[in-house]
């Protein structure tokens, strides 16, 4: 028998996924992501410079930073910037979302400019961090047309789509787009990031209770392979639409 | 010849004012508040527990944070919560909010409890304190709504509405409401903040460029008492929707 | 029946006030103000060079900051420099100051410099962000004079003096200057800083307890004027001196 | 052709592995791990306390903290100490070695105490996190044995040895075990923590140019665990010196 | 041939010394001590509990901040509370005016209370921590009287008087009691701390430039044993007066 | 009757000394020092860029930073990174061990180039502070020898040695190079850092308890003597091994 997932969703579908482009009008790329009620707004910003890293070297760089609203969560969590310092959680998500992004860019098509990424969740109810990938694409697509058409980029630096979804093991069953519930209950926990062409950027997998199997492993990663497959789409739609 | 508005707005006119209850799924109160372009996320969220100042004082605590997204504006702002500090114009507008909410609330009525103000800034447009401090009274009486029904509260601790609107002289011409452009452009710069009956919560002005006369003022007292009682009409509405 | 204050103050006295210029040795200006018990040592800092934002404008720049000793209130504070931050009362009165002084420096004719002005309390007894812009003022002034003795500056950059003070509503009576222990009873409170011509700078005006009517209002406002005009005749007669 | 290796050691070789316990005479474990050139001191304190969240719980805690000693790499990093702040690479790397550490402890057995697993980098070539992990674990090891002679403790609350591994594809060989050479030339790279019973606590696998395929996933994973089973077998007899 | 000091002063005299105790009202000691140009205040504080460390142990603590204003100085210093860190030169001043004065109190007759020692310098010409320690005991025996009086202590805990002053060899002539100009140009120099009684408390020498030999080491003691003395002889007929 | 000291130490007996160079591989001077139990890591790392206040000047630099592994100590002491910054000891045992070394430089010769002296106690017995002086000079040595041999510098800029070692009363006895249990016992605490012709670098007396004379200064320093003499022929030796 397997767990029973809220509105009789299946073991292997996603959540409801909306994607709405142009949500807030100064950034060059503005997109709120929905995974169900887990609610993500993603925007591109385009700087003319870059880190000092990168300097000199006719490349360009893609960094991404996310946040959490206070009251985003069921109970209010302390506001970051009063605290004075983001969590290591806060820092492992940014971290983990500008290495996805900039796997599927040019740095040096890009040329010597910066795209920031700021993921910033509205409403969270599990896979914030895998919608903000999913949400931080789009918006990066924005913003490289928004270059194209301000003729400062005549070819996109974007070789492919990347789209991210969690998949964990609860009650022994394994599930795709675990929402909060799910992601409270569960033994293994597994964040998994993926090219359109079906191949991995990203894979991070937890045991948070007893280990898993190389058999656990196997049926989480066709799960994922599978919700990859439908976010891919589901971008390719938000932008030609 | 008088100062030419964005849309050929008038002088003694505010943007188009939208509320949005409920617009997030988890707080307590959670208010979407627009003052034209400019756009906030105000949520309530309550605490069973206050302050050190206020233990066993069986008095309640209100208490306001504000935020703005990285790129709410027109070029990208530094995420305050990676710069490791609030800066001190952040400060000052959660100060602001704060101090205003509290002064329409009985604490004695509340009992030992605390709400929490979160104003949040998706996007910016001028006017962000005020509209922060008109949408952040709704998510509290939202909030109050809630410890009712929970059977927490009998009476409302709330004596009465808040609101609060910007006013300023651009070119001579004494404006409500002000947006971006024109409060980049003014001499005067004013912030009331009202309750229903007419009085006077905060009033904050300052001259951005010459200092201003005691005639100047009274403009813009006339116009700003104008703009609250739409604004509390507009509160009223909502409440009730 | 109206408030009785301390030494028979009448309600539209300023307490005794004091000048001292000199009071140092090292600034440009520093100038010990006492209104009463409060007691701030102002100094104005020249330095040839100017913040980020103004470099190449040919215009220079006037700051302030703002300090309280430990010690300087009833019971000793934390110091701040060992908490690690300034709380954001004091981000907001220094910054209060800063564009207070700026209102009637003329950038342009001060060339590309930096005055800083630095204002820190001894004693305090209410009152202290009202010494502190009316003192900073004569610091200036005299950094001002030793630029020009250095040759540094022909033509003064200074418009006309500013100076600042609280009035306030006790127990229903309107009062000009308040101290300590009247500030702590007081209803409104309100902070008015005007030129030397009448004009004002900022007006900030807060209910602590009921909002207040317009008619408070321009009570405040009338006693404020008063006690500016006696301000700035100390100012110019301590100058003189 | 494949990948030469630095000694020509071949691509599925771990690099000399020593133990030392007991390299410092404070800790209740302290061990001195190197995998090649790469050295970690891991130091096992026991607390007889526990955080806030399982006070009372009846519950222990194992956390971890990880640092770098300055000059422990090729060139001299800023000391973390005196900037102020861990990096986001520092926490995530502590994050990782609590959690794998956590997953093999039954933490009701541990009674009401804490851990701290202390993991500080002598020298850097490579590998430093799963050497912590592989390291931490012996140190406590030690420390659960400390808790028996106490008598503290009568059984083990350890239900198996943990170790960690680091595999990656250099120039389109899988190798085991990267040296920080081979790292910095990867393209994809992958830390792997798993139990002695061949279960996976932790994977994360990281594209680092070009994404990956689920066959170079398959084959990293068998390289990975025959590393495993190596330390296991090296922490088994180090327990047993 | 010696050195030439300001105003013909001797090598082994001290500069003008006056203590002025009750400089500000609400301290339970205040004191600004002045050695020359040098000038600091000098605040004694009691608050009726003691840190962690002293809880239930039935000892008091004393225990010193310092702290100095921005312009206190030649050129104008950051204010540490804006910077958001104490340097490493305030703190180890703070901390040995703490030892220093700590060695005179018996901890366990003052009781489970705290005697807080702020030293703010007000103006700066070398020795500012000599001069804070020496203000400091009559602020701290001010207090202490304050107890007294109060009832709160019936015998003293202070068990001698401490002062301080700097000695140093400045081109090859032993100097008493530096000023600025004399302890930028040194060789060698010490801060000697002793009690009444001709004990020393502390004892801190540098060289500067080259290594000094014993012989300077025993000349620069026998200076600051006369000087102490002095400095002794000031604070008993300031605590008379 | 003196004091009985652990394995029948003489009072004026040094620990057993150990030095050990090329502790690890990427400094250019490593060396690892044992005073009896107390072991630090002292490594010197060459910058080839000198701070702001040198740059220009023809001189280099020569620095130090010190830290503490958490359970280098009796019972776990909190990790200054994680806390946020260094305590007031570190910094001011920093400062002590830099200002020491740089008193041996001859800045001019060293050139324009930062030597790092990064002291960390691996484990700690009293005497870490001496025991990091003692091991820089032999890891900066070692550096000065790499910066020689890569033919950056033809002459050394090192003058002579320099040691450190600390001594202090306990129980009526002086006894030479203070274990930790003697430091927690005594009465009088003094560092003294000298250089190998027997001049005086830094001397720190501290009475801990009551406070000492003159006569015991003497009896201090005469066995410092003694004990820095030794110190400075194991350097040599170590040096020539």
């Amino acid at each position: 028998m397997t767990f029973q997932r809220t509105q009789n969703r299946a073991a292997d579908s996603l959540r409801p996924v909306t994607i709405t482009r142009g949500y807030t009008k100064h950034a060059e790329g503005s997109v709120l992501i929905a995974f169900g009620d887990t609610k993500v707004l993603c925007t591109a910003s385009v700087e003319e410079k870059v880190p000092p890293h990168k300097r000199g070297s006719g490349e360009g760089w893609v960094t991404a930073e996310y946040g959490m609203l206070p009251r985003a969560t069921h109970t209010r969590g302390d506001r970051e910037a009063a605290r004075g310092k983001q969590s290591g959680r806060t820092q492992e998500i940014q971290r983990l979302i500008g290495r996805s992004l900039r796997c599927v860019f040019d740095l040096k098509k890009l040329g010597e400019r910066t795209i920031h990424l700021d993921c910033d969740v509205l409403q969270a109810d599990g896979g914030t961090r895998t919608a903000a990938i999913t949400g931080a694409y789009v918006a990066a697509a924005d913003a490289v047309k928004w270059l194209q058409k301000q003729g400062l980029l005549v070819e996109s630096p974007i070789r492919e789509a990347v789209a991210a979804i969690s998949v964990g093991i609860v009650e022994g069953t394994p599930l795709l787009d675990l929402e909060y519930i799910e992601d409270s209950a569960c033994d293994t926990d597994m964040n998994v990031v993926m090219t359109a062409a079906g191949s991995f950027v990203e894979v991070q997998g937890t045991a948070e209770g007893a280990a898993f199997t190389r058999g656990d492993m196997d049926r989480l990663l066709a799960l994922a392979d599978k919700g990859i497959r439908e976010l891919v789409a589901a971008q390719r739609k938000a932008l030609e639409g």
